[in-house]
């Protein structure tokens, strides 16, 4: 099974995903985490290049081709032969995120990047995407707390996020199959066990459809 | 004027560039010379990861993708201005490289290629492509005569390049209005003055098109 975490920074997707895998761990699941960008020797070089701060001259496309190639290699190289192996696959972040960051958020055009999503991710959709949500609001009180407005939030980057937000609730709407909305403003463990339930019915679902 | 090379390595490209280069400075042209994968500070960190023989899990498309981000910050940040400042932009490879290697030559599928090939160059077609050809013959001959067969040319190889060649073929016969194919079996300077003579037909056709 392919699971997909996607959310803007700071709704908790790490956290989540540590408790999501110590909890298949339990029920002795074979789990593989991976993250975006990176998780392969050329895909975290290619993510050192995302990263650099000296980079203020990178195009929007190319930062997007950038994060497909990172995408394809992680996809060719290690989701699908673990998928084949029977673990749980889960990617902090996948191609959603380039359809909310650089599609919603950065404006560039929705058909192309979802042409090469589909080229990046080699066709493979995940079983279930679990959107953690946290509205602006929450999103600037939890910056404060962590003590990360030392960098002013302009206006700008205020609009952006609320485009992402904005962004990920209609790539949701769209894809309702494998989209699960999780309120992530209630506590780590309420969020981890709406997670769980999501998974269990996503399960159960599935089961009762091969079944039929 | 936007000019590309084009050929398998050993046709001679970099030297016909720097032929071409001074004989269009001697002309008073300003000319910008930049080279593929590579051209920007970003790109030649893509270069880098490309080149890296420690990378033999690269996916092919991995490759073709990295290709095309490099390219994209390419044209935008030195071909598109370097145009509008109406300089000569030559380019040592350029989206015909990915259709012949990748496309033609991997056996990735070419009508991803041409759409991602379409975003790489923010739809710029080069005015005119200098196809350098030598035969499978001629290029072994200078890889012998070069030294470069040190390390065995595998009938593999022979294969790939022969399916480069014939792709090569294929995308300047689609493409008639800008493609020249030069014959780069012959001497330094008669492959130049071919070159020059092209060119000088190109731009005349050019400018009675533009006076009817």
């Amino acid at each position: 099974m392919f699971i997909t975490f996607e959310g803007i920074d700071l709704s908790g997707k790490s956290t989540q995903i540590k408790l999501l895998a110590e909890y298949l761990t339990r029920l002795k699941k074979k789990v593989v985490i991976v993250r975006e960008p990176g998780g392969t020797k050329i895909s975290e070089r290619i993510r050192d290049i995302l990263l650099d701060k000296d980079h203020y001259e990178m195009a929007d496309t190319t930062e997007f081709m950038l994060f497909s190639a990172s995408r394809r290699q992680l996809t060719q190289e290690i989701i699908i032969p673990s998928l084949k192996k029977k673990s749980y696959v889960i990617s902090d972040r996948y191609y959603d995120s380039s359809t909310a960051y650089q599609g919603y958020g950065g404006g560039l055009d929705l058909k192309m990047i979802n042409s090469i999503n589909n080229v990046a991710s080699c066709g493979i959709e995940p079983d279930i995407t679990i959107l953690l949500e946290i509205d602006l609001q929450c999103w600037l009180s939890r910056k404060k707390t962590e003590g990360r407005t030392d960098d002013r939030i302009e206006s700008k980057k205020i609009a952006y996020y609320k485009k992402v937000i904005n962004g990920y609730k209609k790539i949701a709407e769209m894809n309702k199959k494998r989209f699960v909305i999780v309120d992530a403003t209630a506590s780590k463990q309420e969020v981890h066990e709406n997670i769980v339930s999501a998974l269990s019915n996503f399960t159960k679902k599935k089961k009762s459809k091969s079944s039929i």
